[in-house]
């Protein structure tokens, strides 16, 4: 290939942004990464972890297309209680269209999931997730995000990411990392908001899908989301999930819940350096506190076996200055 | 998020870099780029599409985060002639694995894929293809590119890429926009080689899939690969490939065969400003000529449409100065 005068610049520049990436993560003290992580054995670790694979005379060193990061979202990256927000979405959703529509208030299961009952939820979805086009959908989702509020932290939902978790996807794309949402909840549900919130652009979500199909509507393309579940991301099926999508093993994990249990473990049985951690919801005061008997976000072999399998547990209570972002 | 100086510098190189990349694109006289494509109405429209995009003060100006460009592989980006190489790869690992095993070469499906029977591909590719761990798939996809040569051409597969569409991808990529493969071929076949060849990390490769699942090997986690067909990535489902890996619409779409009708279908009747190109092999003597009545790469429809819907053809013998990537 011709190496013009534009091509050499663009090529030269990248290298020295890397340069500098490199150059600013050795010299950067641990108390100005992550402000709102109290100091600690926790910081200390992700510190410790991205100085490793960044530095490039080191043994631990790892090239940026291998610094592939997963996250958990519900209970790792924004709150999951009293039930995970996509619920709510769902049941805001056909709560509206019950008032709408007597033939939705007429079936039992809706009628029982306007009352809030959990059971009736997998119908819940296929009613109000299917039957729509994928954009229809996303519209949906932009909407009630902007105007439900959480019923008794009464604010967005949106607002009710974690702020320490943001910052660490933060400092970890500015140590060239690449960071995926890995989650269990639906992707398109997800991807809505997940580069406003979260600066994760749509095609690093990775989550649970419904089949779609390719349709023309009066000689128009859409894509059709139909009421049938194709793909649960979620315990064995995340490191599937991750291998469908990324084809790379990931070199650092978060979770927060037995459903990431597998995707740490994919994640750090590799070889080289490995980062795997558990947030660990300790805090009532500030947030919620559950694991072990939780009915969502359930804790259990994750405590047991961490120790063991060289994983970290997040203390939302010890290690977390702040625990919600700040309002804009 | 507290702003020290660290994150500061971070924060502003990119801009500068876009600024940069932006400035380059609006001086670049269209003799420097795509050297390998003759001037012509062709090339002239790619690089009138680029700059239109890429100008910031222009009505058709599209972010960076929204500068998808999918291309098809197989006739798109390399060739395909006389049979897909995936099917060549089937083809050569099937008659490996008969010389090593009798059970194999009793199987009266292998024994006559073994003799070069295409109807006996199924078969194949669910023996060659399944029953491995997708590490151990990748290495034996890995083995056959570096030593397989193509039957006429004498050259390995992966020197059988089109120089003029690698460019096409340096270009893009110079220019603020993500490539990706869409392709009908195995997506844990094109990861091996797709950085390699093409410059596209695995992540930005979609293809067709078998099963997986997440299994413990005497402790050590693996991902095996099942023979069983997971996901066809051709004609209209294409857009729902697309769709799932990367959640936008492109605005920039190149195929050859009308398996990727669709694709440029979908691409092509979102708003704004919208590139659909076919690359028409009408070359036998650089390469093949093949359209309407082939076996592998059919173009009928696309042939038939590509006026009316804007979509142009890139004629291999007019356009192209050269077809292959020089040898390393």
């Amino acid at each position: 290939m011709q190496m013009n005068g534009h091509r050499t610049r663009l090529h030269l520049l990248p290298i020295a942004l890397w340069a500098l990436v490199l150059a600013g993560a050795s010299v950067q003290a641990a108390g100005e990464t992550l402000p709102s992580w109290n100091e600690g054995a926790t910081k200390a670790r992700i510190v410790a972890f991205v100085q490793a694979v960044t530095d490039p005379t080191g043994k631990d060193y790892v090239a940026p297309a291998a610094r592939v990061a997963v996250f958990d979202n519900d209970g790792t990256l924004w709150s999951e209680q009293p039930l995970y927000f996509q619920a709510a979405f769902a049941f805001d959703t056909v709560k509206a269209m019950a008032a709408r529509d007597p033939a939705i208030a007429a079936n039992p299961a809706l009628a029982a999931a306007a009352k809030g009952d959990l059971n009736a939820l997998v119908e819940v979805i296929a009613i109000t997730h299917g039957n729509t086009t994928s954009d229809e959908f996303a519209e949906r989702v932009r909407q009630w995000t902007k105007t439900a509020r959480h019923p008794t932290l009464h604010r967005r939902y949106t607002e009710l990411t974690f702020q320490p978790m943001r910052e660490l996807l933060d400092y970890l794309e500015a140590n060239g990392f690449s960071t995926w949402i890995v989650s269990g909840g639906g992707v398109e549900f997800m991807r809505v908001f997940s580069q406003e919130v979260y600066g994760i652009p749509p095609e690093r979500v990775i989550g649970s899908s419904i089949k779609t199909k390719y349709e023309l509507r009066n000689g128009v393309p859409v894509i059709v989301r139909l009421p049938e579940i194709e793909f649960v991301d979620d315990k064995e099926w995340k490191p599937i999930g991750i291998h469908k999508a990324i084809g790379k093993r990931p070199i650092a994990a978060f979770g927060n819940s037995d459903g990431d249990f597998q995707m740490l473990e994919w994640t750090t049985s590799g070889p080289g350096p490995r980062l795997g951690m558990i947030v660990h919801h300790d805090d009532a005061a500030r947030e919620f506190a559950y694991d072990r008997d939780s009915h969502v976000g359930k804790l259990e072999r994750g405590l047991d076996e961490a120790g063991a399998r060289g994983w970290s547990l997040i203390s939302v209570r010890n290690d977390w200055k702040t625990v919600y972002t700040p309002r804009q």
